[in-house]
């Protein structure tokens, strides 16, 4: 058990605060001879990086991705491969500017973790949010890279389909526009939306929420497992480890509910010789097991608790107090985490391959 | 790793099937010197039993629960008490009438484990579902009992707060009224019109899904973890490790995605010298931490997969076929779902509990 | 975590008390579609069997194992089979007499866990020892049955090579002697050496320790991991487990301390186009990776602490005492122990098999 | 699970090869607001860095340890403190000298673990050993120096108690020799044999083994637990996980096998109040829980598996050959084993304080 860790066989443990020397990850677990260089894991990396347009932190981090481990060139073969040994990634923090949040030293921001951490740990490090910064999700962007390579035939893609209160037209949906926008979103015309209503909200130093969806694609039926080994299960709490996701559902989700049996049923017809589902309501998990279909999840993100509108709260020491927070802060985080539940997505993935070869063979 | 156990210093163990012997679980990290009787158990199995009214299924079992090892009697002692080590609980299976099942040896029931089980498994234990029937869920309440023990000072209380399209008015909220109706639904007035809903669905062989809240209200601030082991993530893969459900949300859930940072804020006074929480959009949960306020979780479940309509689908040799469920089924699972939430709330903080006093003392 | 739970892929969590209503385990993780009956495992178990011999305890356990659960008899196949779902087994207790242990109550044992199990909990199942007799190895046992099957290619043997001061003559190793005699042990000239030693120890209300030495044959090369899953690592905790376990070694063990480098190298040739150890002090582990070798491990386990002749100890209340063990015990634990060492030579070995294939394939 | 990592709660992630860019590890699960500056460690770690005597490798590494994580400085506090997030530490390799290792690039080391990680991984680091380096045991005894801090009331020491054949005299026994002499040995008179048997060794291009023998005195009675998880169980692990060891032993150990029942048992009598043992056979653990008493482990370490003289082996191709090892090597690898063994006694001893603190408060 710990805290820091996801997954069983391939198996990722963080580490860093937002203002520390260095964050970055071990995984351990990874098969051998797969081919890995430190620019495999700087492609996803770069996605994830602030200050990319001006709707995310102006915060500058250079994110340089360095494989202290686990990797071994021979002079025999082509180029870098992992050799079933730990992946020690390290990313050194270079902008930390922390007198930006010397302020806050005292102060409980609501919505953020610093009462909660406070109240745990009895010392806190109030450096930019700290470990409870987002910016530990790197780390898992980093290691989500690894995990496709364990993955290769399956596609992991992601998409930002509601910005606050504005949802995108399914109908729309085309996933050669979500690297053409600065919002991660399939649809063009709900990308031109979101553009005019985040300049709002940034400009009102407020902030707003995201629905964001994952795909994956070509999983073969039969990873997972039953019971507390559940796909959707490990989802669900990969999801919901992602700072500020308030919400996580499969397939229809929430709207399940409002179904009738017939109408949530997805039949199946044989095609070419092989099972085809007519639906996919189950979002390509039934009994925690793959189906063969998409895995298709949602999650939601709260609105960042940055804001410059003052909010009422109290110090450490107890008194009551203002709290208004200045800095470089994404109006709505719910962007960056696209790329954060592709990662967690295929770390989901990754480890259960690895359960079910381990079982099953 | 263990496919089949939940939590990790609280660690649970289901085992059984349907239509097996028996099925029950192992409890093992338990504190000792709790005082624990079989009918402290019972207690919450009989909530959970089916057959008690007619929008459950009319299969009868007794759900008697035995408790083989974990426990003692010391003569010089009051009653029965836990020594720390393992609890091992025991349900025998009495009304298997496992032949009104046997015709779905060979076919997959659209939205059921069938396939997915003979895709990973080759080999499936048809009868009544197997291991994947909701019938495993005696076996968290049985343990969810215990956990209840661990944790004191914490109450748990679940509630229904809609049915396939309906939803509760939450003006009417009255925790009384949960038990003085069939569905578990804290408003008087929707448990009138559910019921009739509900006769229809069941008349029409069909089924419907539902929403389930369950609160946890003395949760002190500082339980929990952040990154991966944060309390809403193991929340939400508890809750969604539950048989048909679809969704998780903590708090506002989804619909925080629609809000401004400021409306989404959990501002903080001093009352009597102690922090006060304002509202709780959070849902009692900040940074992955208790706050101290009540943690807040709902989850859909989704209708019944087994209905009396035919649905397309296909043999475990290739061909095509219709299937329709007969037998004794819940027109709509949720309702039994709702002790089940209750257990695994239990389950999450009592092991949370275990962890924090572990790291933190 | 679980401190009742033994292995990660193939996993084991035992429960029950010596007096209690039952003991048994839960095997999770178990590869599907292995034919097992309960007449499978209740052949190793009435090896383990107490009252076989005037050396071994006259407690009288029929040690009948019951299945609960993971098991299937598809009607269209022979025989039952794993399905990958938990396997439950259960041992109940019959020969209970636990008035026998009653003046124990208050008194601690020297040697054994009464002192330290109310140190720790507060609280003592004080018939037979509870949770901490050598009745919970039936369990073992029981689950390492089903681990044999699981890596139905490896033959894993035990034999008793100590007794007392006196060791058998390894120029006499007969595998075949080791079921033609009461101690487990492959040397016929030692067995009658031990007898009349033993009859000795046992008249006199004394007890002696044993070095019991396991063998597996047919371990592919490439089983077990590096830094801390090492084979060895995992072998040296499992047989530590094992109650009145003090020493474990692997290969030359302790002896490989007093050897030169030259000496212990176990060199390599080429034979039939594959290579061949010419010698195994290695124990069939190399850097915690099996060598395709027999792996070796031998344990000591410490002579009985019931004895007849009192022993000067204190009470639960601090007050002097002199404590003698009445009731029926075994003179030579160590005898018993050979079933249970070859039991957790097979529980690592599956474990590991599984863990290599996840990682691998 | 995870093979790179030891312990629960208080968990240990290492990484990084002999060759490689650097080494470390990751400490999860530390409690918060202990004191911690990177000296803490350096001392620990100076006392195992190579080239500290002609008896060691001369391979020289500054073994300077950064702290990248899990610590801060409140400018609030004196001096930097844990926060209870993640401690990451990173060791760089700055000699490296990779070309001494090239021939060994296709032959197999008689007794080094070359043939058994190409034959699971298909892949091998080989410049030094790689993963299989007995450098990794820097990053353990690292993370051993913040566990000691932990359990600040526990006082950890080893000592090397044989040389090759050669043992100390008990009578002899002095802790404050240890650090005086480069053997780490608490027995002067041994000192000054050991000195003229190794140099033999060492100018000879041998090597020889060793017995190692660590004392762990001030744990409270109740650490540990029964089973899987006992305490003495763990220590088998730890200590068998460390490279080249071969046994291990508690209390008696081996010896214990030829004991009588009365000469083993440690009798109890009340001192000043308190319980007090006679003596310590079992070396400080009862039922794998704490007895309050020394817990007394010794290991055996085998001889350094490089040496000059040709061994007979194969190439990766499958063709004979014979293996020597030039470059720089320990000639007894056992001596720099004593400040690991104390390491991973305190890895040990932290994870069993916070796990018995979990479960019992």
């Amino acid at each position: 058990m710990s805290h820091n860790s996801f997954g069983h066989l391939f198996r990722v443990t963080t580490f860093g605060e937002s203002h520390g020397v260095a964050l970055g990850c071990v995984v351990d677990g990874c098969p051998p001879n797969l081919a890995l260089e430190a620019c495999d894991i700087q492609r996803d990396l770069d996605r994830r990086k602030p200050g990319q347009s001006r709707f995310t932190t102006q915060r500058r981090e250079a994110d340089e991705v360095k494989i202290l481990s686990g990797v071994f060139h021979d002079e025999r073969t082509d180029g870098q491969r992992t050799t079933g040994a730990p992946i020690a990634l390290v990313i050194e923090n270079t902008d930390q500017r922390s007198k930006d949040y010397g302020d806050i030293r005292d102060r409980y921001r609501p919505g953020h973790a610093d009462f909660t951490y406070d109240a745990k740990y009895g010392i806190r490090d109030y450096r930019g949010g700290g470990r409870s910064s987002a910016r530990e999700t790197a780390a898992r962007v980093a290691a989500g890279a690894i995990a496709r390579k364990v993955i290769a035939g399956v596609t992991i893609r992601a998409a930002l389909v509601q910005m606050g209160p504005h949802k995108i037209e399914r109908a729309n949906w085309d996933w050669q526009q979500v690297d053409a926008n600065p919002f991660f979103t399939p649809d063009a015309a709900a990308a031109a939306k979101f553009e005019e209503y985040l300049d709002g909200v940034r400009k009102a130093g407020s902030s707003c929420g995201a629905v964001i969806e994952v795909v994956a694609s070509g999983v073969p039926a039969g990873w997972g497992a039953p019971i507390y080994g559940k796909l959707d299960s490990d989802l669900a709490a990969a999801m919901m480890s992602i700072n500020a996701v308030k919400g996580v559902e499969i397939g229809e989700g929430f709207a399940s509910a409002a179904l009738s049996g017939e109408d949530n049923a997805d039949e199946i017809r044989m095609k070419d010789g092989r099972p085809e589902f007519l639906t996919n309501k189950a979002g390509g998990v039934l009994g925690g097991i793959s189906s063969g279909q998409d895995i298709v999840v949602r999650f939601a993100v709260k609105p960042t608790s940055s804001i410059l509108t003052p909010r009422r709260s109290i110090t450490a020491g107890g008194e009551e107090t203002d709290v208004m927070t200045k800095g470089r802060h994404d109006p709505c985080v719910g962007i960056r985490a696209v790329p954060v539940g592709e990662a967690m997505m295929a770390l989901v993935l990754a480890d259960h391959f690895l359960r079910h070869r381990g079982q099953v063979g």
